[in-house]
């Protein structure tokens, strides 16, 4: 008989994706709250910059429980070199996913990473594989734009966030403490 | 001359509507940035049980300051005593109007909110009212449901969460550290 996974403590697979606001900043209120029953999370932020000091900050209050990686050296899909970008991003993958299959944390939230199969930086059934068959209580969050209809049909949980209205547009700046 | 805003410090208004999930998870992750900042943060919910456990617990690492308020006994919108309810949305506003007024918090998170106009609990011109007349330099995060017109006119950043897939409809039940 195939294993299944015990449906009682079925770890998620959620994706928060569309153009709107909100999608790293709802994968920080899910790590907040995991680690508020004292759950360990893992935080990998795939491109750089999009996780700011006030959440860094608050990240210390938590430091037994928390890890935080920022990969990717700042990917800006501008680079004159795409073989090293590339590498940057096989390299943060790689890491990824021996997070993933270690096991120690309840939560891996992966940040961004849609960007990477979207730009052929990674190929997206390596990306499928492992966290389809990832530990089965270990939840994952995936965010980021141009999810792809695999990851989608994978996932037990997708919002996308439809941009409305947006305060830059409307020549407000950034806000400290509330930049999303 | 009329009294303008002063730009630099602008509080922003943000709404996150739609039928997905991560409406109030993505307050609790701009709680998170705020409180990382050292800014004070106050957190009504205006249904009961709409946060659980998790943040609860995690709240209390940034007691001096967070404060959260639990509201409405419990609306559950099935009550035989309609002017009872009413009572009950009506104090659970002005308490919400009073810390608005008061200007301790660079941020107020209405969770939930929108619930009240929409079912006629409170009229909406009273809480549009008081939440644009607000101290210039407060944020306000209002969360919920069928967002009205004018809230959402008055807003400077919406969101709409969009449900593509909910975990529930796929037999899978709420996993601990991971309730949305």
């Amino acid at each position: 008989m195939a294993h299944e996974r015990p449906q009682k403590n079925k770890g998620l697979l959620a994706v928060f994706t569309g153009n709107g606001k909100g999608k790293t900043t709802s994968s920080l209120g899910l790590a907040f709250r995991a680690l508020g029953h004292g759950q360990r999370v893992c935080i990998i932020q795939f491109i750089k910059g999009s996780w700011k000091y006030g959440e860094l900050e608050a990240a210390k209050q938590f430091s037994s429980l928390l890890d935080f990686h920022v990969m990717g050296r700042g990917f800006t899909w501008k680079s004159d070199d795409l073989e090293k970008d590339k590498q940057v991003a096989l390299d943060a993958w790689e890491f990824a996913s021996k997070v993933i299959r270690e096991n120690k944390y309840a939560l891996v939230i992966l940040d961004e990473l849609t960007y990477l199969p979207y730009y052929k930086m990674i190929d997206e059934q390596e990306i499928l594989s492992t966290i389809t068959s990832r530990p089965s209580s270990q939840h994952v969050v995936v965010t980021g734009r141009y999810a792809s209809a695999e990851l989608i049909e994978a996932a037990d949980l997708v919002t996308e966030m439809l941009e409305i209205k947006h305060p830059y547009k409307s020549g407000v700046s950034a806000q400290k403490g509330f930049e999303f």
